[in-house]
Order: structure tokens, then sequence, then C-alpha cells
């Protein structure tokens, strides 16, 4: 990539004019050009800026076929009661589909790496390593411990194999849903699996008001000191979603823990949870990760959208800047799934997952601040290329492993096809 | 245009199959094809709904050579601080130039109509002639009376001969910036300029809590009842931007009034004023219409995003729906600007302001409801045809009227002369 704009976010505010080598998969050269480096490919820079991929840090992809369904209902309950019958009746054959043309909305903004907290995951994987990007993957448990051993039984055979998946590009998490559908030995199972197979431990924390004190009803604890106390969090590194109320001493916690949290703007408005508190956590030590939530909570998968609203409503309660809420969204993002060592940042010697950025459009003139331009100016559509492990998965805005077209239709036919089961 | 779906914003929800006819600028019909009719060139719109379209009713658009400008800085005082100096160094080339930017943008983003508050409002109107899209271009005042006299004098034979283009598009208002810059007398000139030419009253009104107090500490009195007071509002149309803090009393007021409060969501956030409780607005009976601000304080004049914002906040305290805010940003722009007998809706007569939007993408798949999709999934770069007066200034992406490439350079040049001159 030659003499881009290139913010490689390593440090405060950094942007400069240079170039780019890529070689397996790996970049060679950051800035100046290594003259024994010969180039296969050259793309031109001289419009584009050029930084780390983005990194949706939570969703639930396939939520994407309930996209706008019956969201204008008055309440999140009359919602969930439309939506859970039709989840009862999707099959692998539909979250392939579903995980497909989330997966073509992912690349178009973005985005090459997403942790997924759904059902049927293995159709996921299909859709993952098909489109060329990166997902963390959840093994999603949900009530008791019963229901919870025999879904790993049914599961991990297909999980760990997917783990070991020659691209490297799949990792694993333990995903129970959340305190008030778990239970205490959910949460142990899903802790002791996690250890085992050196997966994350993803779960929501403390996503409403009533999460948390429903929880302190019935366990004299707050969700994270409730889930410390069984023994849930220990020996793994964790990535809480949400994380919209949490007390003063919960945050003090957080800070020394392995943990993130995912800040998930525009589905907490949505779903009239409130506005974390992202400044004050920054400020305070946390490591903040970016997500999108669920198409259907949302009710999109652009990650471009969820920095400008992060940036907006970290105005609310303190000065959070433009470069913290790009960093959320890339290297920070990376090390909440504990992949910073190989991507979420422009280094010699990392994985190239890159993104370009079309400068050339009336809204980004004058640039003068490129952070602040990608955070408050910019839109998805103005991501142009996107990279993953050096591979190009889009230029100029053309998907190169996926025909949108046919895509689009087949996920209309199998969406109507839902609709008509219910 | 054949085949589309259309949202005549006539109706709560209603959207339905259709054809649109288009002559002389108006529609002739809409839904059933009148069979007489001879169209000379035919859309298909099978991909796409058409819809009014959108109306900007707050702006200072050729700040938007400001965009992004040391915009991190911590406060909004140690921002203005940069920003006036640069302002007071603004040519009406300058402002030529960065209005033909802004209206690119514009155009781009869906919309045909704004409303402006800034200088050299000539070069403006002479970039929206130009443009081929409409405008309220205001009178701006500031400070004393023999100032405001002095402006008036210098401006309004410009203005008012603007105003009688034979166009039509170019309409007027008297626009005193606010109760904290400008006097009781310069309020009274802009009400009988006002009255005099048939203008709206355009002002900011209660944007920030310490305009508020400052107000009322002053006056004894909430910046609306002072206006009242001083006989500022009488016998006017009024347009109050922002409208953050207004009072139990205010509302009742102002719904009884000929005028319309402008949620500016996205600036108010920005500029840490706070969340206009817009919801709890329409419930008490005040018209809505929804605008971008300048484009420093933004970044941008994405009236699309605005919607979406507009919508997620709408959450916070009540259930705002898809539908209300789609009709804030068309018809009930087009009410606050008095022109709602001419443009805001699909109707036979009204002139052809419309905008097509491209279904076919991946984040409106599947579409369920229309105004969700448009609200909370749709992007400004999925509208792909604009008309005003039922002339195409936008198809498939491809500007009709202006050169953005050219545009972009002469911005940046501009600009760039702009800052060296601090």
């Amino acid at each position: 990539i030659q003499n881009t704009l290139i913010l490689p976010m390593t440090e405060p505010e950094l942007s400069f004019r240079g170039d780019i080598g890529i070689a397996d998969g790996r970049i060679q050269f950051v800035g100046k050009a290594d003259p024994s480096f010969v180039a296969q490919r050259v793309i031109d820079g001289s419009h584009h800026l050029t930084m780390p991929a983005l990194v949706n840090a939570h969703t639930h992809l396939s939520m994407i076929l309930m996209r706008n369904y019956k969201d204008n209902l008055p309440s999140l309950q009359a919602w969930l009661s439309e939506i859970f019958p039709i989840e009862d009746t999707l099959t692998e054959a539909d979250i392939l589909t579903a995980s497909r043309l989330a997966i073509a909305e992912t690349i178009q903004s973005g985005v090459t790496t997403f942790c997924d907290m759904y059902f049927h995951s293995e159709a996921t994987a299909q859709a993952v390593l098909e489109g060329g990007i990166r997902a963390n993957l959840g093994l999603t448990l949900f009530g008791d411990e019963a229901s919870s051993r025999a879904r790993i039984a049914e599961r991990e055979g297909a999980m760990l194999a997917l783990r070991d998946d020659p691209s490297g590009r799949i990792t694993l998490s333990a995903a129970p849903h959340a305190v008030y559908t778990c239970t205490k030995e959910t949460y142990q199972l899903a802790n002791r699996w996690a250890r085992e197979h050196d997966a994350l431990l993803h779960t929501h924390l403390s996503e409403t008001r009533k999460e948390v004190d429903d929880c302190i009803a019935a366990n004299d604890l707050t969700p994270l000191f409730y889930l410390e106390s069984i023994g849930a969090l220990e020996g793994v590194r964790s990535l809480f979603a949400h994380g919209v109320f949490l007390n003063d001493e919960e945050i003090t916690h957080l800070a020394q823990m392995n943990a993130s949290i995912v800040h998930n703007p525009s589905s907490n408005l949505k779903l009239n949870c409130g506005i974390a508190p992202t400044s004050t956590y920054l400020k305070r030590g946390l490591h903040l990760a970016l997500g999108t939530d669920g198409a259907s909570s949302n009710n999109n998968l652009n990650m471009v959208e969820e920095m400008h609203l992060a940036a907006l409503l970290g105005r609310l309660e303190g000065n959070l800047s433009a470069w913290e809420v790009v960093k959320m969204a890339t290297l920070d993002g990376a090390r909440a799934l504990g992949l910073d060592q190989k991507i979420g940042s422009i280094e010699v010697g990392k994985e190239a997952d890159l993104i370009m950025v079309d400068l050339a459009k009336s809204h980004l003139t004058p640039l003068n601040d490129p952070f602040s331009s990608l955070v408050y100016s910019a839109q998805a559509s103005d991501v142009s290329t996107v990279l993953c492990k050096g591979e190009i998965l889009m230029h100029d805005r053309t998907l190169t492993h996926i025909d949108v077209e046919t895509l689009i239709e087949e996920s209309n036919r199998t969406w109507s096809d839902v609709l008509k089961r219910r």
C-alpha cells in the first residue's frame, strides 16, 4: 500500500504518510518502504487513510434475520415475545445464510474480527471461513447444569475442531448468556470449559438496572461480585458485554482483572437500557472494547456508526477523545479477545488486518483531524478496501469472496420461509 | 418513477407499492399510474423506496470549513477561541466555496431544503441556485441595535432580491443569534423585519443550561418568556434551534404558538449540552423538526444519521416511533419552514422533492419495516437519487449539477489559504 495516511494506533494521535509492505499475511514494513521488498501488487493509498481493521467485540450475528422486525413495539418484553418463538424454529441452514449475509455487512463496514454469542456456531464458522474473516465463537449456554452439560457434549467436538482450523482465524469462548438465564452450575461449567480449552469467558453483565437489582435481591451481590463468588471468573480472560450499570467497587475490581467491557451504545439506547459512563470507566483503568450487539437491537452491524455514537455519548460525561474511540474499536477490541499480539495495530510482524478509508468525499473535506473525521464525519461506506491476514476481502467497495446480490435474494427467501413457520 | 415502495408521509406507518408521475416540477399522480400520462423519462424504482426529500431545519452551512478542526479540545470555550478568529477572516469567496461543498454533501445525504444562519448569505444563495436545491436564508443579527440596523441596511436589498428569485427556491428569515448575543432592540428589529417581509424568526433557544440560568438571572424570565415579554415573537412564525431545556410552562406555551423546535441531537451531544426530551415534547403537542447544526459541531450535514440518533435518543425517555422520526425530518421540517403546502409529503399537486433509497444492500436485508430500516439501518450513502422540484440533482449517487472532485480540491485550497491568515 503506497503513499497512504497511516493511523498505526500505537501512540496517541499518531498519523503519518508512508507505505505499508505485506507478505505472507504479515506486515513487513510501515512508513518508509524497504528497498529490497518486491511487491506483487501495489495499491495506491494517496487518497486514503489506512488503519487497523475494526473489531466487533460483541454480537449475535445471525439475529440479522430479525432486523427491523416489529421493533417499534412499546417494550422489550413485547418485542422478545415476538422474537423468541421465531428463534426456536431457526435451523442450521438458516443460520448459515444469515451468517453469510451478516459477514458481507461486517466486511462492508470495515470489520475483520467479531465475537459472537448465538446458536449453530458451526454454520457461522463455515461462513467465517468462506468469507475470509476472523471470529471468536461462543459455546453459548443457557439454563441449568443438565442442559449445559448436554449442550457441551453436543457441541464441543465440532467447536474444538474449528479452533484447530489451519487458518487460525477462529477462536472460542464459553458463553453463558447472563446471570438471569444461567444457574450457578452453568457458570461453573463454563469456567472449567474455558480454562481447559484456553477460551474466553464471554457473558452479558449489568446490561439493565433490573438485572442488577434482581441479582442483589437474590444473591445480596451485584452481578460481577456474584460471578466472582461462585468462581465463574477464576483463571480466565473475561469479556463482559454492556456493563452499563457498574458501581464504584466493581469498577475498581474490574480494572485489576484480566477482563474487558464491551460497550454497545446503539443497543443500550435502542433497548432503553441507558448510557454506560465510558469516559469514567477509561479514567478508572477499565479496558473497553466496542460492539454492535445483534442487528435486531441496533439494527445493523456497522462499527463506524458505533464509533460515532460512542464518541458523541462520551461527551456527555467527560472528554472521550476521538483517538480513544478509534482505539476501542481496534487495538482494545483485539486485546479484549486476546488477539492483540496478532492484530489491532499496524506494526511490523503483526498480521495484516487493515482497512483503507476513501478520503475523497465531500463529507470528509477538509480533513483536519483524521481521528475526528473517522469518528464524527465518516460513514461505513467510506471504507473502500478491507484486508484480513493480508488477503483482500473488499476492494473499491467490491467484495472479493461474496456475491452480495445472490445472498440478499437467498436471505429474503430464508426469512420469508422462517416467517411461515410461526 | 415506476414500481417503487412509496412512503408518502401522509398517514402513520403508511407505505405501499406504486408509481409516481411528475410533470412541471409537481406530482401528478401517486400509486396507480394515470394511463393518459406519457413519461419522458422512466426511473425504475423496484429495488428502491421513494419518500419526501429530507429537510435540514437548522444549520450554519459554511462552517463546513472548520469541520474536525481542533474539536477534541476540552471545552466549548477553548474550541470557540480557535474558531472565532478564523470566522472573522472569512470572505464572500470562501463562503461561496464552502457553501458549494456543503450543498454537495447535503444532496448526497438526501436533503433538498435547509435553513441557514450564517454570514455572506448572498454567496450561499448563489450556491443554492447553482445546486438546484432550496434554502431558507437568515438575515443573521448579533449585538446591539446600531449594528443590527447597519447589518439590515447592508444586506436587505440583496436578500429581498433573492427571495424574489423566479425559482421560488429561496425563502428568508430574520435570524437574531441568541438571547446571550443580541439585545432586546435587536430582537425587536428582527421581529419587525420578519413581519414586514413575511420571513421566519429563526433563533437559538435554550441550548444550554447556562443560557437558561443566565437569562433568568438577568431578566427573571426563561429565554422563551423573555422573548415573549419584549415582543420578539409577536405575529411571526418562529423557529427555535435546540430547545434542550424547556420547562413545563414553556412547553405548554410553545404547543399553542405558531412555532417549531429544531432538534439537533448530534450537536447537542458533541457540545455537551444535553439531550432534548423529544418524546415528551411530541406528546405535549410541540412541533419538532430536525437539523444537523453546523458541520463544525456535528461534524457533518448528514440528516440520515440525525434521524438515527434522534430515534435512538428518543428511546431513552419514551417510545418515539421510527415513523415519527421520519416525519420530523420531512413533513414537520417543511411545516417548520412554512413550506408544508409545497413539499414534505408525496401528494398530488405538491412539488416533487423526492429521494430514492437503494434497498438492495446487505444492511437493509431483510427489510421488514421500511421506517425502522430507514432510521436504524440505513446510511446516507443508500440515498441513490434526489429530485428537487422534479429536477434530478443526483442519480445513482452521481451529482448532476456539481463536480465534487474539483470542488474538494478547491475547498482544500480555500481552507489552507484561510489558515494562513491567522
